[in-house]
């Protein structure tokens, strides 16, 4: 079968975007759904949502309970990159080529938007659902809240913040970085292998691909800060060496960071194979462009 | 049979203190579980735990879920404090008799706390557990991110950001209490229930009786701001007039403020009683506590 991602992609997306726009509604109290939208829609890779319907329809999956989950990660991804920006964390003014939220509407909405979203994305996998078993969105809500919590993304930006300016090794910046980003994606993998029935042997292997894709993306992502330009980007380039922040580039020299992220490539590839599922094509494309992608 | 207030609240808060204490961990990545047991651990009147465990007594549910509910409506309640409190909401220095989270561990850190404590909420109500089933953990996920976001609290903060220095009337100002404060006292009322088994008009009292009570705080916290001092409130007294921002007591006099509570305090009693239920107490004293508290 031939299987292209770009089309896939598109059509996903599509999807995406239209249950998002409905869930992050307009009409709110104050400006909180204009201030919630502009930091979601519109914009960004929209990897995690992609992740969560290839690994549904991977293992033949609830694609309403997919759909769902994927606005919801990608909803966690945005606010944390709202609060992220804020002047007391990384105090960003660019993200996705516009000005960040808090630039845009001041620091209060911006804080108050992110926590809005963070109640949303649980929001919509708790509501009742015909087409949905309770007990699923129960596990989903689980799975989002390990994710993004203290031991997974929240945790991760601890270790961050309290890094800064400090020598790690790579041990150390691995366990920032399995926290920081690759909780979520590798929760996006998992969580759309939930939304379907998967022994635990396929689901051990689809956490595996989760997490060694969720690691390559950080290691691709220091490479391109030091790479990239910011119009590229659509964020802020040079950002870590400039905050001397340790990185996989400052930590292994560029070489080895690129070869570690084609280690991980090849890892998560063996590990979608040892699933034996047949619609594996969505997952892999989407490891390759994790690590061939130039922004 | 005698009831009192006293002993019962003691007993149900070492179990809530002693809840909190388990899924509030300490070891967590960076100081993240320091931070986040600083902001929610020894203090606050700890009403939202009392309203969900009385409500759940007085249905004889899940007691396992009700307390789990205790634990989450707390973390929410107490995530909204450290947020509230920061620089770029409200500026506060003081709550609960001690300095504020981001006085006492920075700004970044307060935010990520605040962050991890929203997501650990949704992870205790959706943990699973061989006592509580799953559609009941989905159901107390949806009504909790129903009263935490846009809907609820953080849309009714959305309005009170909105209209510092504007006069509201009456109106506005009871929509905007209904969602800042409300939500969430009634959501306590409503998840207790949930924990049981009721029956659509025991719920539809039940949640008049939260609405009343959650509508009769806020007038008793406007006329506390400027009738008792800090140290008794153990935060900073006089704050809502220094901000000019509208209350109960600066739209209807004090007078007023003062009956409009009675009324709320005789509505929710009448609503209670309407449930015919046999353990009502709890919930009729934690409501007479509302609007004779003097902090």
């Amino acid at each position: 079968m031939n299987f292209e991602l770009k089309p896939w992609s598109e059509q996903q997306l599509a999807l995406v975007e239209q249950a998002l726009s409905f869930w992050v509604r307009e009409q709110t109290p104050a400006n909180l759904g204009e201030v919630m939208r502009y930091g979601v829609l519109d914009g960004g890779k929209r990897l995690r949502p992609l992740l969560v319907l290839a690994a549904a329809q991977a293992v033949e999956g609830n694609l309403e309970a997919a759909l769902r989950a994927a606005c919801s990660v990608e909803l966690i991804h945005a606010y944390s990159l709202i609060h992220d920006d804020m002047p007391c964390m990384d105090n960003d003014v660019l993200r996705r080529n516009k000005p960040t939220v808090h630039v845009q509407y001041g620091e209060a909405s911006a804080l108050l938007a992110g926590d809005a979203m963070q109640a949303l994305a649980f929001e919509i996998l708790a509501t009742p659902s015909e087409k949905i078993n309770p007990a699923m969105g129960a596990q989903l809500c689980y799975l989002l809240a390990k994710a993004a919590g203290q031991d997974g993304m929240a945790g991760g930006q601890a270790i961050d913040l309290a890094s800064v300016g400090k020598s790690l090794n790579h041990q150390e910046l691995q366990k920032m970085h399995e926290l920081k980003t690759g909780a979520l994606l590798k929760a996006s993998v998992v969580m759309g292998a939930m939304c379907g029935q998967v022994n635990p042997a396929v689901l051990e292997q689809l956490s595996i691909f989760g997490e060694k894709i969720g690691l390559a993306f950080q290691v691709v992502d220091d490479i391109l800060d030091v790479t990239a330009d910011s119009a590229v980007l659509g964020k802020t380039a040079g950002k870590d060496a400039m905050q001397n922040k340790p990185t996989y580039v400052s930590i292994l020299g560029m070489d080895n960071a690129t070869e570690l992220a084609q280690t991980l490539y090849k890892e998560a590839l063996m590990a979608l194979q040892n699933t034996k599922l047949s619609h594996q094509q969505p997952l892999a494309e989407l490891a390759a462009m994790v690590v061939t992608r130039a922004h």
